[in-house]
């Protein structure tokens, strides 16, 4: 079994042994993922790089458990509405190849601003 | 090559090819990790279940592009910051195993409200 | 004085008396902007309108002080940036009278989902 | 009238000319609190703070409208839920107040994080 698929089981047996399936419509499980991605982000705030780099040499591990969080609802989500994940990130990587072309997007902001 | 580590070197492919790695500080990282999951959940609003359900015949595919520029995202914010994210959703899982117990939590809102 | 810059006026007293104008650069007020957002929206999750009336009943009080929070950065944001809001907003309601005209919109969900 | 009570009937009225009040339910509503938030935050992303003034000089307009946006559903959401927003903003301030006294918290961002 593929990676992503393994851990995908593992999310479905831990959420089927505590029968929670019947909580998680796509919207509420939507509102998870943009509030673990805040929870993700609440740790950069008030910080500038230089403070960013010297917190992450304690905190890494929380920023960790956060992502996984995304990451967690991330593989939910595509479970439930039975997208499969690899291939969509696959695809996207390809319109954004054909989006910005390296010889105008290189090192640019501008164009980048716009991602 | 593991499956999570070929999709993550697809993405820094990607960005190394424009040049844009100088630009991912990661507050600004985290931000886009919001900003995309957001447009995940402006999908789902306005419309209750069964009009979700309804829409999803449509709309999976764009549903399914946001969802991978998440997942972009949470790989692209592990690699910078070193996060075996495999290992991280599988510990968890592992704490979320113990925070709730099934006998506990099963088929429980209350309890899985806090999660 | 008007109500909104009274109301102001103690913010920047409160932050005054801190001495806390130093952290506060536009992108992180943005920031809590949306974490407090986020904190309102995080109590209408799992439920659905029956349940957040049900659940508003005794929890009023909470989401009226989260929405206090966003309010709060609303304020403080409009007078860094030196924006009127008020003026802001009435400017924004004409533009979406031109935007969403009553023989149009009226009822429509459709018209309506793109507000 | 006061001014946070003409600025709520404007929205009201603006709302009622197009039946639009069947679509607001609390959560729906605190997700556009949410989405609105986010649109002003990503002004500012990808820029440093001096980018940001920079960029100030010539999109403060765009940035007033979305916060205008942020601030319409505070005020529309505060009327639907019957909360007096200008009394829970006073009433959050004389909390801090107690939470962040000035002696303890003046000029100290340690303390500033967990505002």
């Amino acid at each position: 079994m593929s990676e992503i698929k393994q851990l995908t089981k593992k999310i479905l047996d831990f959420r089927d042994a505590r029968d929670w399936k019947q909580f998680h419509n796509p919207k509420d499980v939507a509102l998870s993922l943009v509030l673990e991605a805040t929870e993700v982000m609440e740790h950069f705030q008030w910080k500038n790089n230089k403070e960013i780099d010297e917190y992450l040499k304690t905190a890494k591990g929380d920023v960790a458990e956060e992502l996984a969080d995304v990451f967690y609802w991330v593989l939910l989500m595509s479970s439930d509405l039975k997208i499969d994940i690899k291939l969509a990130l696959e695809e996207k990587l390809k319109k954004n190849e054909i989006k910005y072309p390296v010889e105008k997007a290189k090192g640019r902001h501008t164009k980048y601003n716009r991602l």
